[in-house]
């Protein structure tokens, strides 16, 4: 194997950075790996990480030590963060989006690779300094964002089904009173998804009362779990008082009128709390 | 603002492409974000095009004229995307993945980011050389994977749904006989999630009979569309023949045993076509 020179190993550095974020490395594991002196890879990473920092897109950490190394932490100014979410915002507020029921057509925007990574990185944002094992959500619409959120926080995804299948086990199953449907509906966990003693950070795509929240937050209790942090990507103004408190909205629907095809979205909590 | 040393721009460029793959840039753009001439934006492209071919990563492209530009395609060596299933092999052939019915326990797996990050690379180098606007999957395993996909792909999912849901506006449904539950079952699509005549790849976690895939392909005749390319993370070995041609598998369940707890599993079609 040859020695790599500078510009290769900034390259490789930033790609194994970006697609692995808060994974640790070892110095020896790069200085190995580009046959380089560990100095040398030291100096690379204080180039990347002063880069990083100038521009906003996350930390570069140090550990020293036996278990120690280094890992890249994606971050997001707030004020990209929100730039981003007023063009959403002017996406969705749009007559066309507004459905049968007074609910917003969002699902296209949920496919789109682009959208759902910066939704990813929003929502790592907002749980940056929340201490996580997993990230939670009820299938269908949730899980894209789920699993965006998960790219960026390195922790796995557990998926709630609304009904229990086969192909999952044993599964534990509670009612909720769902907003959107108005009726008492079951959702359920495997057994072997999550073990006990965890801490979830839910997210999901619509919040109206909460009852969606409010039921995993019961499942979680059955697996003597904890819920560390609520994210939605939209919340209904009305009902004001939710079944959750503590949650984070990116975006509040402020009103939608299905005859008039009149639409308003505003900023979201996330974004008066900072 | 100021300008970009090389090793900046190298970790710059670096990261706007795996975070944009298959996505066109202008030389202008980068030229006037790092304030240098296009002369030296061209030669940071040619390091990054000759390190990222020696890796096996993929190609940057460029093409000239108006609207040309430059743009990372990413690619996946054979002989990595092997290993890794290998790899992955060797976690799913266990006893205790065993479920009732036959099935095998995978749903850990497709929330593990780093897992679904590489079968998103390994499935985007299957259909590398397709030309798709879509990628269609069915609710719910099937989500995670398709939007792996699209993320080295740089085109948009649309998830069929299994029941109609008032969010989605008007849907068409058709009904499909499936291998796992063994009844007949209804898939839908909205309306509006995509236009007529488009191009789709299907893309699940499992394959029994191929019914499920049937089904989205007669879907997709309802829009005008056709399919494309199939891939299943998983297809059992038996029924031998399948309701569809033409679709690739990652590894084939070649037996699975309830009361015995023995499973057996081996690489699927895609490596023998390779």
């Amino acid at each position: 194997m040859t020695k790599f020179k500078r510009s290769n190993r900034i390259a490789e550095l930033t790609r194994i950075f970006i697609e692995n974020p808060r994974t640790n490395f070892q110095l020896t594991y790069f200085s190995e790996r580009f046959q380089v002196a560990k100095s040398s890879v030291s100096e690379d990473i204080t180039i990347l990480e002063e880069y990083f920092a100038e521009q906003g897109l996350g930390e570069i950490t140090t550990s020293a030590g036996a278990a120690g190394g280094v890992r890249y932490i994606p971050r997001m100014e707030v004020k990209d963060a929100k730039a981003w979410m007023l063009e959403t915002i002017s996406k969705l507020a749009v007559p066309e989006r507004v459905l049968p029921g007074g609910y917003l057509y969002m699902t296209d925007l949920l496919g789109e690779p682009s959208f759902i990574r910066s939704l990813g990185r929003v929502f790592a944002e907002a749980f940056s300094a929340v201490d996580a094992d997993m990230i939670l959500t009820v299938e269908t619409k949730g899980i894209p964002i789920a699993l965006a959120t998960s790219l960026y926080l390195h922790i796995p995804v557990v998926v709630v089904r609304r009904d229990s299948k086969v192909t999952e086990g044993t599964t534990v199953s509670v009612n909720y009173l769902s907003g959107s449907s108005r009726r008492i509906q079951t959702m359920s966990l495997a057994r072997r998804a999550i073990g006990n003693n965890k801490r979830a950070i839910i997210v999901d795509d619509f919040m109206k009362a909460g009852g969606t929240a409010k039921g995993m937050i019961n499942l979680l209790q059955e697996f003597q779990s904890e819920c560390v942090g609520i994210g939605v990507l939209m919340e209904m103004a009305e009902p004001k008082d939710k079944l959750v408190t503590d949650y984070i909205s990116l975006a509040k629907l402020t009103e939608v009128d299905e005859i008039k095809k009149t639409v308003s979205v505003e900023l979201g909590s996330f974004f008066e709390k900072i």
